[in-house]
C-alpha cells in the first residue's frame, strides 16, 4: 500500500486522508483535538466500518496521551460519549470505544492509562490488518495471474486497517506479481466504486476501469470476468448477504453468465441471530443522494417525482458461490463453523 | 398531453422544447433558420429518433417556406444535406430527409413546392402520432387499474411525435381514468429517466418514483410491480433486443421475480437483415459520461482508472414476454408476421 487512510501522528495526535476530497485530492488531516476527531468521524471524513472504529480508538488514545499525567477514567469515558454520539448506528463504532473503556477499567490513571489506551488501539489495528490479510489468503488461489475481477462498492484499504476485504485477496494478488486487473461499479447513488474503489486501486498500481453498475451484466456476458468480489454489511445464518445496493443485481447477472460471486467479510459481520434475509432491515436514505448524482448542482429528477433510495439489497444465500472470511474460504454448508 | 415538444410556428418557423434544460427548465424555442434548425438537432435539443426526423422534415418544410415562390427543388436538396450532417448517424434523420427530397422531386417549384413540404412533414408527424397509439393500444390490457409499471431510458412523448413507444401504454391507461404508477430508472450515465421520463409522467399527473438503475431489482421483489415495458432501439430476428445500457440486467431480475418484460417498438425497428443480437454492433460513448455524472463540475473517477461506456446492450429474446408493436401484442413466434 502506497497510501494510509490512518496514521499515529506525534505528539499525541492522529492523522487521516480526508476521504470526502478523493478522488481528486490526496489530503492529510492531523486531528488534535476532540472537536477535530469528532467531525471527521460525522463528516465522512473516515469511513467504512473497521475503520470508523479503528479512528474512533486511535483519536482517544491520542486525545488521553495530550492529558499526560493527568488523564483520568473519568475523562475516558467523558470523551468516549461524545465520539460514539458522532454516529450512533455504526456498530464498529461502539465497539471499539466500548474495548476501549473496558481497558481503561482495568488500569491505574495517568501515563499508565496513557500507555494502555495506545496500547488497545494499536491492537484494534493490529488485528483488523490481520483480519483483512487472512481474508486475502482465502481468496488468493481464485485469483490467477491474468484474472479480471469485477467489485462493487467499496470494501478496500479505504475502509479498513489494512487491505480490506472485497478487495484484500486482489491486493494480495498484485503483490504476488500476478498481472490482474479490475472492474469497479461506480456504485449510485454514493459513487464510492468510482470515487474510492478505483482511486484506491490506482493509486496500488493495479489497472481499474470503472463502469456504471448496469453495464456489470455487459460485461459479465463478454467471458472475460474471472470472478466477482464484494462485501457485506450482516450476514444471516442462512447465507444471506446485505450490502450495498446494486449487489443483488450483480449477483443475478454472474450467475447468468456462471461467474462465481463471492463474498469477503470477517466473522464479525455473520449475524447467526438473523436466520435470513428477510429479517434484515433496510435503511431508506435521502431523496437527494439520487437527485444530486456526484454532487451536481442542479437536480437530475424534477421536484414533482419521488425517489426511492434504498442503502442495502439483500443477495440470497444460493448465488453465492462462497464466503471469503478471516477463518478461510467457506460455503453455506461449512458457515456454522463461524458460530463456534 | 400538456406539452409540445415539437410544434408549427407561424409564420413559417418551428417551435420546440429545449430537452438539454430539462428538468428543470421548460422553455420553447422558435426555429426560424437553418443555423437555428441544425444546432438544435447537434446539440441534442430535440433527441428521441422519431422526434429528430420529425424535426428535421418540419424544420426543413419551414425554411422552404420562407422562400415562398423562389423555393426550388435545388435549394431543398441543398438544405437537406446541411440538415443530414447534423447527426450523421441518426436513421431516422435520413429517412425523413430522404421522403422530404423524394417529394420534392415529385412536384413544381414555388408555392406548390411549399405546400407539399408542409404537407409531408405534417404526414410523417401524424404517422408518428398514430403509430404512438397503436403501441398504446396494444399494451393498455396490460395495465389494470393500480398498476405499477417500471420503465428505463426514455421512450415516450420527448422522443416521438406522439404518445411515445413504452410511454404509449401509460398515457392511455391515464387518459382512461385507471390510477397507474410508475417507476423510472433514473438510466446511467446520461440519466434520460430522471431528466426526461420523469418529468414527461409529472408534467401529465401520472405519479412516478425515481430510483438508481441498481435497485430495480430489490423492487421488483418487493412484488408491486405489474410488468416492466422499455422501447428498442433495433431487434434482431430472432426477437433479440438492442436498447440502452442497463435493459439487460432489467431483464434478468424481471425474470427472477417472474414479472412480464416487454418491449415496445413500432415494425420500422425491426430489423430481419439481423439474425441475432450477437450481430448488432454496440457503440461505446465517452468517458467523461461516466466521470461527470448529471454534468457534476469534478470528476467522481480518478483520471487513472479507465472507463468503459456501451451505450446500449443486448436482452436475449428469451426474456421478452412480449412486444408492443404497431401491428398489436406480440411474441417471438409471431414475429415473423411484421417481415410481410
Amino acid at each position: 500500500m502506497e497510501f494510509h487512510p490512518i496514521a499515529w501522528a506525534d505528539p499525541a495526535a492522529v492523522r487521516i486522508l480526508d476521504q470526502t476530497l478523493l478522488p481528486n485530492d490526496e489530503r492529510y488531516l492531523t486531528l488534535e483535538t476532540l472537536e477535530q476527531v469528532a467531525e471527521a468521524i460525522h463528516s465522512l471524513r473516515v469511513r467504512g466500518a473497521p475503520l470508523i472504529g479503528i479512528s474512533a480508538a486511535m483519536g482517544l488514545a491520542a486525545l488521553v496521551a495530550r492529558l499526560g499525567a493527568a488523564a483520568t477514567r473519568a475523562e475516558v469515558e467523558r470523551l468516549a460519549a461524545l465520539l460514539q454520539a458522532t454516529r450512533p448506528t455504526a456498530v464498529n463504532l461502539a465497539w471499539a470505544l466500548g474495548r476501549m473503556r473496558a481497558r481503561a477499567a482495568a488500569v491505574a490513571e495517568g501515563e499508565v492509562l496513557v500507555a494502555a489506551l495506545r496500547g488497545e488501539a494499536q491492537a484494534i489495528w493490529d488485528e483488523d490488518r490481520a483480519m483483512c490479510h487472512r481474508i486475502g489468503e482465502a481468496g488468493l488461489p481464485l485469483l490467477p495471474d491474468g484474472a479480471t475481477i469485477l467489485t462493487h462498492c467499496n470494501a478496500g484499504a479505504l475502509a479498513t486497517g489494512g487491505v480490506g476485504t472485497a478487495l484484500a485477496p486482489i491486493y494480495l494478488a498484485h503483490a504476488a506479481g500476478r498481472r490482474i486487473q479490475v472492474i469497479a461499479d461506480e456504485t449510485r447513488p454514493l459513487l464510492q466504486g468510482s470515487r474510492l474503489t478505483a482511486w484506491e486501486l490506482s493509486r496500488a498500481g493495479i489497472p481499474t476501469t470503472v463502469i456504471a453498475d448496469n453495464m456489470a451484466a455487459s460485461r459479465l456476458r463478454r467471458g472475460d470476468v474471472t470472478c466477482v468480489i464484494v462485501g457485506a454489511d450482516r450476514i444471516a445464518a442462512n447465507g444471506d448477504v446485505a450490502n450495498k445496493i446494486g449487489t443483488y443485481p450483480l449477483a443475478l447477472a454472474a450467475r447468468a453468465h456462471a461467474v462465481p460471486f463471492y463474498v469477503a467479510a470477517p466473522r464479525s459481520t455473520f449475524d447467526f441471530a438473523t436466520p435470513d434475509g428477510a429479517a434484515i432491515p433496510i435503511e431508506e436514505r435521502h431523496a437527494n443522494e439520487v437527485r444530486h448524482p456526484g454532487g451536481a448542482t442542479r437536480p437530475t429528477a424534477p421536484a414533482a417525482a419521488a425517489v426511492w433510495n434504498p442503502a442495502f439489497d439483500v443477495t440470497p444465500a444460493a448465488l453465492v458461490s462462497g464466503y471469503l472470511t478471516d477463518a478461510g474460504l467457506l460455503d453455506r454448508d461449512t458457515l456454522a463453523r463461524l458460530r463456534d
